[in-house]
């Protein structure tokens, strides 16, 4: 059974891309970033919610800020990296429904009042969007590398405040050296698809 | 700024592919599914976790059964779509670890004993796959309908166990007559990403 997508664009974007550990010195743009942001912008979420926010960590000094944040064996690819991406839920997204959502303008009040609700809402469909984010930078012939080995609530702190969530880091670049370990097994379709 | 991804395969994943709400007849096939999985089971999750498990709704006794637990207005496309899959993050996801991530077989007891931290790993890495499998839907050149506006309580106790948190129902084929709303509007680049 083939796909309507070609094999190549398969390869790119699944089989042959890899969470990459080491890059090369090659910066990446903050143009590349904005075309794959055009892009994967219109990955689907609840209600249009879009509660994915990138902090683009570029400076010398933010970098050594984030580094120290990070698990131990995550510091040396997020200190060579050519571009560190901070993705967080925004626990506030339901200000912007109004305009993402013209279908139901009244949702913003008559679903999403409670905090709690628009926390949980906003961690599903930001980690959603940092899927379709993960996907945008293999698209643009950048490997990523995401992180959750790190310590959330000082990232937050340093970096984000109380209305946001940190949900993971990336790493952008080319690929270096040595840049992954095999690939490991992956579930066959009979243990993950049950059928009623 | 152009991707290396070619633009027809851009359109197909992103910029024509839409949320549909109505579908055609035709059958979405057991191999279709897989050919789908083959694919997007090389997302990349945390430590190769892969707590995403699919349940397809087949049978008419069965969808008869899910489209109660669906909220109103995400009924009739319930009922109707040609295939119709429970998306669910598998709580107890690191039994399977000691072969899908050899790096560190240990990792099952050493990181993955508390089952609190196992259901806040299992959310973010199933709701990442969720997004590979609407891309990999959309790769099969159908069109994929997700839903949260949905009795998740319902829907555990009806088709899952206590092991398994639902995420999302998505309906799955062709797009019929008048599939799809006007597209909503997307944030700005601006909105979204910030530099330090």
């Amino acid at each position: 059974m083939s796909l309507a997508l070609d094999p190549a664009a398969q390869d790119l974007l699944f089989r042959e891309a890899r969470t990459a550990n080491t890059f090369t010195a090659e910066p990446v743009s903050e143009e590349q970033v904005q075309a794959i942001y055009d892009l994967v912008k219109y990955g689907p979420t609840s209600m249009n919610q879009s509660p994915l926010r990138i902090t683009l960590v570029r400076s010398a000094e933010a970098r050594e800020r984030l580094v120290q944040h990070m698990a131990e064996g995550n510091r040396a690819k997020t200190a060579t990296a050519p571009l560190v991406a901070i993705l967080s839920a925004d626990n506030e997204f339901h200000e912007e429904l109004p305009h993402l959502f013209p279908h139901f303008p009244q949702a913003k009040d008559v679903v999403f009042s409670d905090r709690g609700v628009r926390e949980s809402q906003a961690a599903l469909n930001a980690a959603l969007q940092a899927a379709y984010f993960i996907i945008g930078i293999r698209a643009a012939g950048l490997a990523a590398g995401p992180m959750t080995g790190l310590d959330f609530e000082g990232v937050r702190k340093e970096f984000l405040d109380d209305d946001h969530t940190p949900l993971m880091v990336v790493n952008i670049g080319k690929p270096g050296e040595d840049a992954w370990y095999p690939r490991s097994p992956r579930l066959e379709f009979d243990q993950v698809v049950t059928t009623v």
